[in-house]
């Protein structure tokens, strides 16, 4: 049954078509779940496209110690307001928007502040995996279902904060737009907003899934001179030239020379800005490092696993290098996502070539399995083919 | 027999005092030692005054890695010019001066940047321990004595490189510019420069020494809110509110509690900017994580022991703390340091309340000593007082 003939009311609650993720390490399981009508302040969006990403499969995996379960996972996500709460005025019923795991009140000390896009509104109850009222939306089979980021866009149907989603123009394809709710705006904002690559400098870009080839972008896009993908995969190689990069260096075949000693060699002192795009401790030290003394700052982009920490001596910051890191790129989604969509329908910025895979709602479990696959960046499911 | 009896011409080689490290681990012994003239590039200067800093007790204690002997240590000296090589420009005979650990250049790399005060032109020979033609200017007993830091203030007479001495006015007590040398401006200029404390916003300072104060100074001439000391001495709680401090916490009366955690609660949220003044990597990490969300910044300036590593979880960046460092505050000695002079002619900036001890050169080894004593700022040494 497709999700647009769903029975739906703006005082109802609608039954749909979702991916539950029923316990940790177990394959998520299509389900007809109830969704709840939106309260005040709240969103109910019709969701018509998805991607699947790292973070997804990492609290599936059960190794994110905050994780919980039952939830509704998902939150890289397009679709249309369905109906909305008492009280929101930011969207309507019928626009085209995109979900956002992180939210912009704009009126709270972080949103206040014009340092950074880290809402502080709702953050409690969101990383509780309720609303911000302390409850669920989501039923399924008598048991409440958890959310997932303030988003759960693995659901045909969702409710979100409203000031966890934004308006953009109808005329961009859902199954495009739905790829900037996190991973190409994350990459290209660590770039353009978070470290502010500056004109004829060097860069270099650990790790080339959709987040690594955003950065990419986003240096091309600042300037940038020489622009070094670094990838165990060779494959990658291809991928970076194609949104950019200059250069490309496989860090296993260096002949046991560090990829830091490499980068410092190929850069004439160091880089100007080394992004880490993997969630990998060791390999954020080595971007760290790889940078140019008295300047070069690291930004690291990418999630690591519990516990892991990041370590370096000292004296890599006393003699200047900088160590920083965001989240969704430092881009603050409601004031500045809008303008992305743009630079998208004007071709300043590549979205369409970060779709390698495609899947039906029912098969969301393939999109898991096609994420680790070496030749995907990003699998987009359809959420109204079941 | 004072220095300026002693025989001298600006071709010849002069014989005085100086303070030597023979080995390491062992008291510094006080000698007659030759100093040649200076080279083409190169500047006599006649020391009058030197402080002792933790660096000079590091290298002397046999812990740096680096640190080879026989050396004569001294970073923090002021004094007169007495002979200059050919070729040198930027002093002349007679002048006041301050010797410069890290030099500027101008042309190179580093001095084009912009972005940092760390000169390239001389580092591999300065590391080393050699003048920039690779030879020393010191004898001994018909040994060869090495240079520290490009410096070597603990000798009545010495030979730097023209690039790493500045000349300030000559109404400026050299007993007091020679801290200038290093521990008021690198605190000082960590605080004005580095992290560019912004109106209006909360600090915390670890260690409350000549770096840790001077770091004060520096968070009050920026406007500062609250200037939070942190120390294990109970009794650096009076020497931080006289230099501008609002608060004092010690870390070892919290009841358990850390002190991240304290200043977070203390700051609603975390500091805007900390500060290591301390160089133990464990409190370098409790600064950090004593950062507000979102865009609270940590400067180490504190070195550290040698292998000793910094570390911490990679969300603490992801969430937009920034980790950086500075060497000499980031202060650009020859342009930036006769304004500090300036400032502390037109009483902006305190020096005088610094200087705790005195001792003559003999009693060097008694400086090392007080520099241990809690209540010790800064010790200068009478270089003309044997």
């Amino acid at each position: 049954m497709p999700a647009n003939t769903a029975g739906k009311d703006s005082e109802q609650t609608i039954t749909c078509k979702a991916a539950v993720a029923w316990e940790a390490g177990k394959d998520l399981s299509i389900e007809d779940i109830e969704v709840e009508a939106p309260k005040a302040h709240e969103v109910r969006i019709e969701i018509y496209y998805t991607g699947v990403c790292h973070t997804d499969a990492y609290t599936l995996s059960g190794k994110d110690p905050e994780g919980a379960f039952p939830i509704v996972l998902g939150h890289e996500g397009a679709g249309i307001v369905e109906s909305v709460g008492e009280g929101v005025t930011n969207v309507k019923v019928g626009d085209n928007v995109v979900a956002l795991y992180t939210p912009e009140c704009g009126e709270c000390k972080f949103c206040k502040s014009g340092k950074t896009n880290l809402c502080g509104k709702i953050r409690a109850t969101q990383g509780k995996g309720v609303m911000p009222d302390g409850t669920s939306r989501f039923k399924c089979k008598g048991k409440e279902l958890l959310h997932f980021m303030g988003t759960s866009t693995f659901s045909q149907y969702t409710v979100v904060a409203d000031i966890s989603v934004v308006a953009i123009t109808d005329k961009a394809p859902m199954d495009r737009t739905c790829l900037l709710g996190c991973g190409i705006t994350t990459g290209y904002g660590a770039a353009v907003v978070t470290a502010a690559v500056e004109k004829g400098s060097n860069v270099a870009v650990f790790g080339a899934g959709c987040v690594g080839l955003s950065v990419v972008q986003g240096a091309v896009k600042n300037g940038a001179e020489k622009i070094i993908v670094v990838d165990v995969n060779d494959g990658k190689e291809a991928w970076g030239k194609k949104f950019g990069a200059t250069d490309f260096v496989n860090p296993t075949k260096l002949g046991g020379k560090s990829i830091q000693e490499h980068l410092v060699e190929m850069t004439d002192g160091g880089c100007d800005y080394t992004f880490d795009c993997t969630g990998n401790v060791g390999v954020m030290r080595a971007a760290l490092e790889a940078c140019h003394k008295g300047w070069g700052q690291s930004v690291v982009i990418g999630v690591a696993a519990a516990g892991q920490e990041i370590s370096t001596r000292p004296f890599q910051l006393v003699t200047g290098r900088i160590w920083k890191g965001c989240a969704f790129g430092g881009i603050k989604g409601r004031s500045q996502l809008p303008d992305l969509v743009d630079d998208y329908m004007t071709n300043k910025l590549k979205v369409d070539e970060f779709i390698t895979h495609r899947q039906p709602l029912n098969k969301i479990n393939t999109a898991f399995q096609d994420m680790k696959a070496g030749d995907c960046i990003r699998c987009v499911v359809n959420m109204r083919e079941v």
